[in-house]
């Protein structure tokens, strides 16, 4: 079963190499070489994360075969956005619920300062 | 080597069966076999999916050992979002190339239209 582009996308985000190769494409199109220089492995590896991320459509790469430069390719972080804005009331509501109770939490303490005081 | 909540959070998200289920979470806490009843698979398989989602903090499990009813807990989705942000002018201006490209098609075309008529 081939998975489904969103799954591919999320499967691609799942790695902090291959997040902080994003990252690093954000500034402008790179080789293989500039890309795996901040990185303690070697170029196949890093080779290998970056067909991951092609297989995603998050990097196109140059058709030159010695240098191939890698370049950004952001839409499908789109369709990512869209599938977790969905999710946005969940957070939010979980955020003020612990607001709440991180208020209620702070009146109940102020209150047993007072009374220790007198 | 644990993986990064970032990376864990993404993971979980790269599998459909399991966007399913966050999704019929959504709707209210669900038991197992609540969750299994859309899919074509077994309760054991849904087990494991719901391990990945626990593991990555995306729901939380009932104590009664029977039940487990499960429940969305969104707030490492706006982990993700955040990430995700970053990128948007990247896909913005992607889109507005695509835009740009398209509007001059057209224009052309209906220059050739014109054309072709008289």
């Amino acid at each position: 079963m081939t998975p489904d582009r969103l799954s591919l996308t999320f499967a691609a985000l799942a790695d902090p190499t291959r997040r902080a190769i994003l990252a690093r494409l954000a500034l402008g199109k790179a080789t293989v070489t500039e890309l795996a220089k901040p990185f303690p492995m070697s170029g196949p590896a890093v080779a290998k994360h970056l067909r991951v991320l092609e297989r995603a459509g998050l990097i196109l790469r140059g058709r030159e075969a010695q240098w191939r430069p890698s370049e950004l390719e952001a839409r499908p972080l789109k369709d990512a956005v869209d599938w977790l804005e969905g999710y946005r009331p969940f957070w939010e509501a979980s955020f003020d619920r612990l607001e709440t109770y991180l208020s209620e939490l702070q009146m109940k303490e102020s209150k047993n300062g007072r009374r220790k005081k007198r």
